[in-house]
């Protein structure tokens, strides 16, 4: 989350600015994953990240609708979470050149970005129907349950390239 | 992860890197949770960080210790996630004077350094059993298991500051 012009006086602010952060890291998350997507050698890996990518699009326009729901501009708050969290993933990778071991970064670096996601959506959702904003909780559920499977998809691939290694 | 002054070329390497960069990490959230632990106000927070402090000092031995098993010297790799991570709790803290509003922010920024150290730990603990670290596995376990209690303990704080306010 970063600096408001304004300072965060109630939940109803940290609630939206919290949406605005997500809505940021999300979008940079769509501009990450083509670059993932090249770099990735093995086809699951490869074909993981492409059909997030797709997810990842559902997921700004989600967020998007529960902005118009809670009668907001949609609009990105600056989130050095992210930022960090990706920059991270580029310099590991410039890193390697090996493909098998840049695979195995990548997928470490995507699990990174999927926790991200799944720790900031939680957190939405718990604040969404505390506030008695339930339709924003049920569409915010459905892009937390596809992070966590994408996660889930992320430990599988790895598993199956450390039984083809052993 | 931050560059190296030498490529990245086996899995040795990135597994070793892996771990300065959650060394550096968990350097990073000792040096954070101070400011937390003085910031927030409910009582079950404001322990919950205390006790976290504790654990996060046994997490850095625990590396200390992977790193002897390995034969390397401990050290730390810059790491902008988590770097980014603390910034923005700190970014956040400062815009809140609500101690109940600060409270969520805090509870919500904990859990993001929480699945920080969720995603690092399962990552290198699968690494681990790949490349016949069992002993390693065994002790980044036992970190692991802590730091998701601490996530469950953080969920279980909000839940609870959100019955109190319903």
């Amino acid at each position: 989350m970063a600096l408001f012009s304004k300072d965060i006086q109630t939940m109803d602010d940290l609630y939206l600015h919290t949406l605005e952060d997500i809505y940021y890291a999300e979008q940079q998350i769509e501009k990450a994953l083509p670059q993932m997507i090249d770099k990735a050698s093995a086809g699951p890996l490869h074909d993981g990240f492409q059909s997030h990518l797709q997810e990842t699009r559902g997921h700004i326009e989600r967020l998007e609708e529960v902005f118009r729901l809670l009668g907001e501009e949609p609009k990105g708050a600056t989130c050095p979470a992210i930022d960090g969290i990706i920059k991270e993933s580029n310099q590991i990778s410039k890193e390697i050149s090996d493909s098998s071991v840049l695979d195995a970064a990548l997928a470490a670096a995507g699990q990174a970005v999927e926790h991200y996601e799944i720790t900031r959506y939680g957190t939405l959702i718990a604040w969404s129907l505390e506030m008695g904003h339930d339709g924003c909780a049920d569409i915010l559920q459905r892009s937390l349950t596809e992070e966590k499977a994408a996660d889930e998809k992320l430990t599988q691939i790895a598993e199956q390239r450390l039984n083809k290694a052993a």
